[in-house]
């Protein structure tokens, strides 16, 4: 009960009376009773269906009092709570010896039932408490963190999902704005949730929810205190190029009337136990959507994402040698050479043209590790000038050309398999469009640039989802030349 | 669309945006295109799950917009989106066949998965659409319309309840209040649905959301303006036993504070879409938690309901010269006595004491069907004294005896059967409880009250469950001696 | 209190609580003491500003629950807490006799104060009860009924006035769309107040409301179940020129996209106690920008007004034989001829161009006379074709040149003396415009349309405010010719 | 424009439109012209009054977009539209020959409107730009700072005041309760009006928004996101005697039904404009009726205040060398000697029983200016057991004996004499209650509690209010023995 307590926002005061007013009445089974037991007694559901569910309400009050080891048995207990095999059996008989097509729908409709899992009913008896949707979100994560391999509780965790996934279809979710007038124990969760470009402080949150910005998330109607995912954008003039620049909170505001380039620079998913549950592409495309009615002369819709697993998978290239990262061997040193042809892009302030052109770019590869391993050192010009060229060129390969362990035509870094697969396309690179620490040990200051284009999204999408085609501009293509 | 555009209070013009904006890339289905392939496309995901559900939303338009061939067409195309029979059966083989309780488990959520139909995903992307939820809600309502016995369309229907079943838990719903600072929009839906007492005029509709009555609803978050059941209570002194009395304009208002009991005269269900899917026993039980909240001198809660299959009844045995309903035979004349020691309850106003009692009470059986065929006789005082009891003593055995063609455990009577499932019991007969045209042709006027006593509900729900036993006062089960 | 009790939710429950919490200490003026001594006390506020509120809550509450007879004392009572001359005299000295612009600031200020009645400050404290304001609104009303010529009354009912005022200033104002989804309890209020065009059932209303209507009305924020002044509109194209027409439920629903012409057809004043308060001009013009920002299409903003005056002038005018009627007299019969070049305006449906055209038209003003008195009569298509030119001719007399008989420059009708004041123009005259029997019998029929032109409102205003001068189409003009 | 730009939330965005629909018909006068000029036309309503409106919205945004000398001008302007000087002198003769008291009463009430300057009608047409109510607030909080002893500038002042004592009569004003779920933009402004015991971070305000705390605020209604004052109240057990205790973060939180006490330690007014409209005894008692209602068990209401001028004071009492303060000379050194039997208060976990007593406390004088002038000092045992004695002594008589510059009746402390006003006692004093630099700077580090015992405001009140008799406990009255 304290647990629900110290979220009265959240509850349904209402059904709480009910809860109150019809407890007494589950006499018979006392919190002194197992688990299992009482579980058994709600499936039951002795004295009818609203008794039940006052029952499975006192059942997770329990859950939420109890500790670790208490949690685990309850999480057990449930899972036990499994389809009866016999009777699947049984059922399948019916199927399989059915005359003509209306027995055969009528006993594939009694396997299907036959199937479902008891406990997939007190699941569902839970949503009779105030914060029930909640309870089995976090039930989920809880599930998640202990299910170690046990087959029981893993059939459980499937069984949840399944069940969040109907409760959390798209279609059910609202969108809303988070704006400087939202409440701020909404904002505040926004400052906990935030994990890829952290909120160090009011103001911080302040700079991202002004006029230039925008901030949209999905809350779902049973839980509408809790953001499930989020998404932060800038309007900004051309493909912004460095994050630490539009978390300025000292860069003057731009009249977002005049934008022409909405930059996403920041999704974060909110729940642990809605894992596996996509939203992102949807809230995406929510907000495309949004901001084109809201602002007419926006041109481009874009990310601006890190890059999470580039920095350790170079380093493993570099550890391994990789020929392909080398071009020349002199002395003993192994020497990093750009392509003389190969162009960085240009700033985005001066309009997308690419001017600086290196004839060759070359780094002994110990350089390169020592760069790797001290950011202050990323900070010298004349380090960059060489650095930035390789970097890219390793960043184009790393993201075009590698794939995942389990799936090679899966794109290896699983912010690019995210975007890609939503039909973006790999636009631009941005060596140094991150200069924190946290940049730098992730993506060695990497950043890209992922452009939704409306007109291609349908085919980008299934180039990659079939053939794992990966879209990519030009520019990054010549990048990333000789790897794909 | 045009159907969804005269519902604009309903629309969530943010995904119709969306809609809008995807729909041309969803290109290649043109509506020229049979409703199959076009579900084809959907299934298939084609540019992704936002392109599909933007495609789905098309199809849902397009059903909205044929004719009545062309949604049987689109129904039985839908309908043959079955799962696939191998698949179930090469999934099956691997449950039988599973090694240990790990491969089992893992088996069956891969079996469950197989015997899932695909029109099923194509029913859950409808709730792109804005009002997606009402639709799928009407779609069953037209489905349950037109199956007409065909198996295809009969196991769809199962599909598309057993969806509707996990969105309307009763867990998502929301209780409101309706009263008289509703909208009149919705008000004019009460008008609508309401088919126990139709509601004659706004006059009559002002009166029923009086200080002293009460109306909830249940509501679903997706169909915000559509009342899901709504009750009706009226807070009185003693139980009331006129239906008349409790309509009456002009009746003095009740200080709700002052009330004792409160009345529950009339439950409605609005969705045709949702029959099967229960939600009056939840209703009933959080309107009475409501209740005693706000008022705390109420001390019981009991409805004042219709016989609906009385009169029917009354007549077959009538005509099938049922010798329990007779006592005597004279000159050729049947002849029906109440029993010496029967009493009918008395009128509320007298404090709920027995004061009339009649010796013996005979009519000949001729002039009862007399009486049952001409409703102003039954207005004659002279007539009332002696039907009154008679029908009273029939009713209970009605109510108390009589069982439903296919299990003679449950009652016969559809309202007695739904309250006597829910804990509650018969504790007052009225004759001429209703005086209207329809009381009289479907109950010959007799009312019942039942009791919700939160002490008995669970026992009294348990009782009938298992053995089919009814619960019932003394009075009402004296009247039955004989029967039960 | 019982007033008040029955609008419960018109109530800040919390000042009512404090009014309950503090009413104790108000103690020493019990309600058996007189008015007078009530409100003095009030005045005096002892035990400090809260207690003298909680005191004049009480006050308030006492003349709510008092019979008319108390009403008149009460009134009587609080008109009497005068300014004190001998203040209002020595202030005056120090203003005369003040040696620089100081001093006589600060005397002007203090004369000022010293005129101001102590029961402007009493009326004031009245806030203090949650329906306050309204409480003040009414009991002007009630002072209107009542004053009957007693000077002070008037002096009060003046206070009251210019307090009210105050309160009422347009800027407090809130616009707010009234729709069917407005609550069944407000949407009453415009069936009690419409006055203009009885609302005769909730169909006739629910048409008003229609997709091709809007309603909007002036609300105060302290008063926001009630509306102050609400306007009907319908959206149409063309000028409409018959109100019957427009109230047709059985019409078919324009998309309002589609028209060009937005029709204000009845504007209703609703609280007696703020006559002489105008918000009409406002209201009119806040909903022209309304609608225009909506419906970029609109072109033209008028009305269809009555002429309450109008039938009762003429028949005034026909028993004074006034020659400017006659033209002509022959056999003893006047004979009423229009001018041969006299045109009536055609049909909005021939495109406003004047098609119809009589030689001339005569009539004996006898059957004048009885054809007015006689509505079946004007039916008569060979009759009307004779008498429109005839009523048109002296509407437009009636309206440009006749005057009111305090000020000849000021109409003589009051429609048409708002209207002008607002900037508006005659547009055009619609014989049979309400066939409805008050049209008959205050304006013979006759409807006019007044045209907001937003290029012209200022200096018709202006003309009219100034000199008199009323703006008229060159067809009304024309129509008016040898009047003006 | 630009500051109404800077606060969308405020704008009425309807009445926006109207301006700018209007504003080419208020022609003629351009921005060009001088303030006076532009002013002449509003106040003549050429074209009406709704184009006025418009050019007075126009006049308010050249204000805001002026700078400081433009302002000056235009205020100066606007206090230029005085009454006129022979119109008043003839309404005077007319009230000063009048024949009855008809004639009386309506010459009284010309005399009052000549005496109107006409600067006040223009005032009153700025609540028809968006923010209009806030722009005429902001107006006088110029006016306040710019004056300077001019006196058409303080008679235009006072026809401000004036008019906003009227608009925010407390009447009209919403009580909201301020939390964590308020909007942060709310939240922030009042990090900004905290001006008692600032709010550093949104910690320490999250910490006073808990649950055992309550904040709430006055509201106009055109005002919406602006506080005009707020109160911070703490549910505590027991009065609390010390600020850093109260806003410790760290502290444990107390379930508020458990609370005895509620400490109001804070009330902040937010609008310079306002200065001199007061809500503070509102406040207070409207806090106490809901706090009342929502926690029963709080037996006692009271404030943790500071004593901003006791510090000057005390220390010109020893630059004085008062003897008051001094009971012994020796040596040629100044001593302060607390009498024998004085006692301090007990801190309130004693339950309010006087504990402590010191025989006799002895300070040289040189001494405690030391010690006043090092607050380190303060903070040794040794000191304060000392040091407590002698300021408890020296500031009961502070607050019961001193009285103001221009009136000996009126508490010299302004805090004071605000809560002795509202019927406030002096309850208890607690030395070291504020340990902070500012509370040691202005109250040498006391803290004193007003209780408001709701049986005796009144007769406080009054006591106060007439004879300037403060009420006090009897342990405060005795700490100020030989003062009073």
């Amino acid at each position: 009960m304290s647990d629900l307590a110290e979220a009265p926002g959240l509850l349904d005061r209402a059904l709480r009376r009910v809860t109150a007013l019809w407890r007494d009445m589950a006499g018979g089974t006392s919190d002194a009773e197992g688990f299992a037991a009482r579980m058994r007694t709600c499936l039951e559901a002795r004295g009818g269906e609203v008794s039940a569910r006052a029952r499975a309400a006192g059942l997770a009050e329990a859950y939420l009092a109890t500790d670790e080891a208490g949690r685990l048995d309850f999480l057990r207990d449930l899972a036990s709570f499994d389809s009866d095999a016999e009777a699947v059996r049984a059922a399948w008989e019916k199927v399989a010896t059915a005359a003509d097509t209306a027995a055969r729908a009528a006993a594939k409709a009694q396997l299907r039932r036959a199937l479902e899992p008891p406990r997939l009913k007190l699941l569902t008896q839970f949503t009779a408490i105030p914060d029930g949707v909640k309870f089995v979100v976090d039930l989920r994560a809880d599930l998640l963190r202990r299910m170690d391999g046990a087959p029981m509780l893993q059939a459980l965790e499937g069984d949840v999902r399944s069940l969040l996934a109907a409760w959390f279809d798209v279609g059910f979710l609202e969108l809303r704005r988070i704006d400087w007038t939202s409440s701020a124990a909404l904002l505040e969760k926004l400052v906990h949730y935030e994990a890829v470009h952290r909120i160090r402080t009011w103001r911080d949150l302040k700079n991202r929810l002004d006029s230039d910005r925008r901030c949209y998330a999905f809350f779902h109607p049973r839980m509408p205190a809790e953001p499930l995912i989020f998404v932060e954008v800038a309007l900004v003039k051309g493909l912004a190029d460095n994050v630490q620049g539009l978390l300025d909170e000292k860069a003057p505001v731009l009249d977002p009337k005049k934008a022409d380039t909405a930059i996403f620079y920041s999704i974060n998913n909110c729940q642990r136990g809605l894992d596996g549950i996509s939203f992102g592409n949807f809230l995406i495309k929510r907000v495309v959507s949004e901001l084109s009615a809201e602002f007419p002369n926006l041109k481009q819709f874009a990310t601006l994402s890190p890059m999470p697993g580039f920095r350790h998978w170079l380093e493993e290239r570099i550890a391994a040698q990789d020929l392909a990262l080398i071009t020349e061997e002199e002395g003993g040193a192994l020497r990093l050479t750009a392509p003389p042809d190969l162009a960085l892009p240009a700033p985005a302030t001066e309009g997308g043209v690419v001017t600086a052109r290196e004839a060759s770019v070359e780094l002994p590869v110990a350089t390169l590790r020592r760069v790797l391993g001290r950011r202050s050192l990323a900070r010298d010009e004349a380090v960059t000038r060489l650095l930035d060229p390789i970097l890219a060129r390793a960043a184009a390969r790393y993201l075009l050309a590698e794939g995942s362990r389990s799936n090679p035509k899966r794109a290896r870094d699983p912010v690019a398999h995210f975007h890609l697969s939503n039909g973006a396309r790999v636009e631009r690179l941005n060596p140094r469009g991150d200069t924190s620490e946290k940049g730098w040990r992730e993506s060695a200051g990497m950043m890209v640039n992922y452009l939704y284009d409306p007109a291609k999204i349908e085919d980008y999408h299934e180039d990659y989802a079939g053939e794992g085609k990966r879209a990519a501009s030009s520019a990054v293509k010549k990048l990333a030349k000789g790897f794909v």
